[in-house]
């Protein structure tokens, strides 16, 4: 298939170019690097199916021309940056909604119909219902970030109604795995390498988190186009388990051996906007037969091991 | 109170106008006058405490200083062209979601912290649960015009969430009354003093309509401040009734004194996206005490008896 993915220098995007790359697919890969990494492409760089464009999608009259001929667009490129939107609310606006918008828009002017799209468990906000479904009650926005995601999946369900296209739209809890470089496994093992005596934690630490590994969302998002054929179809991604931040600080720790004084900054949440907890139901997508392989435990672990061996990650400007 | 409203030269932005002003308030109305009619502010231009900019909400720049001293917003702007939305759709993308974006951030600059929404039954999409509450199932979007809406409606959310602002969320039904010069009593009225005695009517004629008097709107509108005070408040306005295009075809025919043949385009919609039955849930409105004056085929009559005596309205350019 030829397939067009956005935001393939990303944790999730490169995980995806690696994995469609295997099957044969040839790829056209978009990412204006602003929060993807190229490293990550160093692999899928020297496949000839794979052809990457270093571009915003902004710029629709560039990246317009490059839907030709595809049979499917998966759109992986967003602004990921959840904690500091408040800081800079137009980059939600721009590089969520707006981009969103003119990836459909390049799809319709190309004949383009299938969609596959990386929305969020966050847009569900502070869902009364947990674990949440995804026919939970009409949610109330409590981020920037939801609200973009809000905004780009219903652009999709408005097109695949008005120009008959089809779209799997994915709310994904957190991910995790090989090239997860943000989010607090990334944080704390970058604090624990400066000082391994004294860990500052954002809240009170008994945040409930539920995490994904990288290689099971893949898996899913496979399965779900197989046995999902209606014009929209909206899957929950998730395991049906949750740690506490806590937790995962102890697994951690006794990884690198370590046991430093947690320091807390308190409160029920991380940061304004940050959701106590996103745990959802996920009964819709093990109907198609999907099991998730990693226990939350094994999927930090396996980023934490991700982390140690390619610290060269530890760098990035962010 | 120094109120700032948008898109005041609409139908439903003139008349809030009207009402304000004789409540003592002082206005500052924008509106770039694309589907807004300067005869409908002749009165208010007169009044010394409402002052008109005629201009985009797009032109940040401009905009921003107007917000400054201002108590609350009413942001009624928007593409309001639902049924063509699928041959321009960058328009709601602009002058709904982008346009309220705007707003947000002229509000956030000023320390403005008050806004009236005017959103949609169009959110639902096609609603299973009828008539719909405003706690239904999270909705798929069957149009760009809802699309556009629930994106400007998470927007505004995720601002009070973490700007600190407070927001009334409307979900209206259609609104007839003084001023309304499109939808299908505008379009029936032409047509029919073209020809008397056909009238081509989109659909089968069985699509379901629930409409809401302008002076129904306006009393829940402002009642709904007095007596809900949360962060985000959203309602539902609209009556506990309904009625077919075909009662409303019968209503305006027996008023005009003619019988003309109805010509039927067919299917159960007037067009792609249109939905069949917008018919809210108003127990929350209700809640507030308030209660409409005005039955539907009085609103009907009473629109159809305003472009009677109006009929400079029908050379609107569309």
């Amino acid at each position: 298939m030829n397939i067009l993915l956005t935001g393939c220098a990303g944790f999730i995007g490169s995980n995806f170019i690696d994995n469609l790359l295997s099957r044969n697919n040839k790829i056209i890969g978009i990412d204006n690097l602003s929060t993807g990494n190229i490293g990550f492409l160093s692999n899928s760089l020297k496949d000839k199916n794979f052809q990457l464009h270093q571009n915003d999608l902004l710029d629709f009259n560039y990246i317009k021309p490059l839907f030709k001929n595809i049979d499917i667009v998966y759109h992986f490129a967003a602004n990921a940056d959840v904690r500091f939107g408040l800081n800079h609310p137009k980059k939600d606006l721009e590089q969520n909604t707006i981009a969103t918008f003119n990836v459909l828009e390049a799809m319709r002017a190309n004949d383009v119909n299938k969609i596959v799209f990386s929305s969020t468990g966050s847009v569900y906000g502070e869902a009364k219902e947990i674990p949440t479904p995804e026919h939970a009650s009409f949610p109330i926005q409590t981020s920037l970030y939801g609200a973009s995601k809000v905004a780009c999946e219903s652009l999709i369900q408005a097109y695949c109604e008005g120009y008959d296209m089809q779209s799997w739209i994915f709310r994904f809890v957190s991910i995790l795995g090989p090239r997860y470089s943000h989010g607090h496994i990334f944080d704390f093992y970058k604090k624990l390498k400066n000082d391994s005596k004294n860990l500052h934690v954002l809240g009170n630490g008994n945040q409930k988190k539920s995490y994904l590994h990288i290689n099971d969302c893949i898996e899913a998002v496979l399965l779900a186009q197989k046995y999902s054929n209606d014009k929209v179809n909206i899957f929950n991604l998730g395991v049906n388990d949750f740690c506490e931040v806590n937790d995962s600080i102890a697994w951690i720790c006794e990884e690198l051996g370590i046991n430093p004084k947690l320091i807390y900054s308190g409160g029920d949440r991380g940061w304004v906007g940050d959701n106590p907890f996103i745990f959802l139901d996920t009964k819709k997508i093990l109907s198609t037969g999907w099991k998730p392989k990693y226990s939350i435990k094994d999927g930090v672990l396996d980023t934490l091991s991700y982390i140690k061996n390619n610290e060269w990650i530890l760098n990035r400007d962010e």
